[in-house]
């Protein structure tokens, strides 16, 4: 897409463990660009666009297990394909700060833990249907039980993985920490067991260096 | 898919612009095989197993224009993947004769004439994803002044593409035979503008030929 504007869009994701924090981070870092005048964008997947929220009720409501680990990457890429044209574009081209709560590192990494074979489908995938990538992705690393009990106490009905237990999100973690190792130059690993105000602070120096 | 069956399963689609009496056809074929003493699944796109059908849902109610071609080809792999594994593939494996009413041609068909430029875009999600093709497909084609009248009359609230009037049935005509002369070991055409008996014969001739 071509920007009408002469600013510079920058993409920024989030990325971790469900109860890692990464939510109220996205909220926190979306409200200081905003104190400095900044034009922010603040999403997330599954959604972030009417048609992709439509898409994420098949993936999130009802029993997980009606569909397969296939059809639901080809589900998610369909979502995020939407998200993508219908708000994070247009946004990029005029000049904003999207900031995302997950995106296609959590494809990889969900995926890739149920079912390893999986993980050259999805980066296929990736290349014919997404292919954009973030500018800057933050990995907030968590406790895998502090995590869990956290999400386990939100019920909010779409506890899809968090059913799986203490091993999964173990895993997840593993998992995470294996692709910000893959993709250094940008991922940002960011400890999320202190205070929130200590973690927001890291996030903000890191969004720094990208704006 | 292993077979537990010694039986040799055969899967056939039948393909055509909206009102090309395909539908009729497959219903009669289906009649005629079980008649016959044959094992058959009859079954159509999209939808064709639970899960599809809820993404049958998602495509073919609400405004149409709420999703990109790209997204719109996503959502129907999606349901074409759950459809092939969830009743192609299992009655296949049985050794059963499974008739369906549209597969991945009519994705390349609608799509290549509504956006052009998207045909290598399906073949290779196509490839990526579902790969089975049919071991026969049976093209009914059919004048498409006819097809549209037709089609228009039955007002079943799924018109999404017959919307676009007589230019684009003579489009979707020329886009099939293409397929045909491009397929032409897979492919039958059959004149669907005769009297429903006759060409419900051709259509069994034809099959007989690969059961």
């Amino acid at each position: 897409m071509t920007a009408g504007s002469n600013a510079r869009g920058r993409f920024v994701t989030f990325e971790g463990i469900d109860g890692s924090g990464k939510s109220t981070q996205a909220r926190l870092l979306a409200e200081a660009l905003r104190d400095q005048g900044r034009d922010v964008v603040q999403t997330r997947e599954p959604g972030g666009s009417p048609g992709a929220e439509e898409i994420r009720e098949l993936l999130l409501r009802g029993d997980p297990d009606r569909w397969s680990a296939e059809t639901e990457i080809l589900l998610f890429t369909a979502a995020r394909r939407d998200h993508l044209e219908r708000t994070i574009e247009p946004a990029l081209a005029a000049g904003r700060v999207v900031i995302c709560d997950r995106f296609a590192d959590s494809t990889r990494v969900y995926q890739g833990v149920t079912r390893g074979d999986l993980r050259d489908l999805v980066d296929r995938l990736h290349a014919l249907m997404i292919r954009r990538e973030p500018d800057l992705t933050i990995l907030i690393d968590m406790d895998p039980r502090t995590g869990l009990n956290r999400a386990l106490g939100r019920h909010d009905g779409e506890d899809r993985f968090e059913g799986f237990g203490l091993e999964m999100q173990e895993r997840l973690r593993e998992g995470f920490l294996a692709l910000a190792a893959e993709f250094p130059d940008r991922f940002r690993v960011i400890d999320g067991n202190r205070p929130v105000d200590s973690i927001a602070r890291d996030v903000r120096n890191a969004v720094t260096e990208i704006l």
